[in-house]
């Protein structure tokens, strides 16, 4: 148990896991992917590790009714974030059970509000070599990296110093004419945001 | 029952509504606002027959053994969303019980991986008068609009033919510098993106 970290910390990260274990898990869907799905099995046992932290964070911080009262709230929402958690893993069950090969999920996920989509990072793309902090490509773009296929190994979540390298690619979630955009950047066509 | 819709309309409309969900559960936190909770609440609703209509419809697309077990995959991805939006309940429950006016739950929500922020727009905003389409605020900035707030009235995951207006009020999620963008733009401090 990391008892340094404090009742919001792990509210932070609980919320954080669980939006990109969804990411993962729908990704691991689209692409049919039992290595994604198995990354979102071993993130749900993170949550529960944290989940059982902040419990013990809230209570050790309860010094009042009143405030135990509040905190009780937190962990409600905590336990909500968990919850979002499980159902990301049943999601990746699908993949890991073999059930995810329909052409229907495919084509679900590619017109729903915000899509997923692979892109390759040829050579020649101004992508390459760059952070993904100095790209801002969420704010430039709208597209948000979930994870990134290097070889083959996987950087899920990747934080703003992971650079990008050519032949990466990018699985990235957003709009439609963002994955346009993305798209003809990390083709090497377009050369601007 | 709505026979007309297909399995994949479904399944998209079932992922989208329950991200919404998620999305205005956590800004009816962060503002400790019950009309969002109520808001997620009767969405909850919509997912629950969105959830019968979607095993009716597998049910009478299956022809062979093999389509079944195939689409068993899809209803388990559309009981997995139906699932997150329970979460999503959950985290709405916690605002309609009172047990969201922690300081924490505010900060944790300005400090997490995607950030959610109000933003009110002033007369001077290039925002003013165009649509969300031509807009296209997730693509410019990285920002997408969960709700609008107009006077009284509220606008949930408001589509692309939705036009801005003075003085409306704009919860949306993304990055840290995607927020500050659109809060010089909304303010009228910034006339392009």
């Amino acid at each position: 148990m990391t008892t340094s970290k404090t009742v919001k910390e792990l509210l932070v990260e609980m919320k954080d896991v669980s939006e990109l274990m969804i990411d993962l898990a729908y990704s691991a869907l689209l692409l049919n992917n039992k290595e994604i799905a198995s990354e979102v099995e071993r993130l749900e046992e993170r949550m529960d590790s944290l989940k059982y932290e902040i419990r013990i964070m809230a209570m050790l911080a309860a010094r009042t009714p009143e405030e135990a009262e509040q905190l009780s709230g937190i962990l409600h929402v905590a336990a909500s974030a968990e919850a979002i958690s499980n159902a990301a893993k049943d999601i990746a069950d699908v993949v890991l059970r073999g059930f995810a090969n329909h052409p229907l999920i495919e084509e679900a996920l590619s017109e729903a509000g915000e899509i997923i989509k692979i892109f390759e990072v040829k050579e020649d793309s101004i992508l390459v070599g760059k952070s993904l902090g100095e790209l801002r490509l969420a704010t430039e773009t709208g597209m948000y990296v979930i994870a990134i296929r290097r070889g083959k190994e996987w950087i899920y979540g990747p934080d703003k110093d992971v650079l990008i390298q050519s032949e990466d690619s990018l699985i990235a979630r957003g709009t439609e004419t963002g994955a346009e955009i993305l798209g003809e950047i990390s083709g090497g066509e377009r050369r601007w945001f």
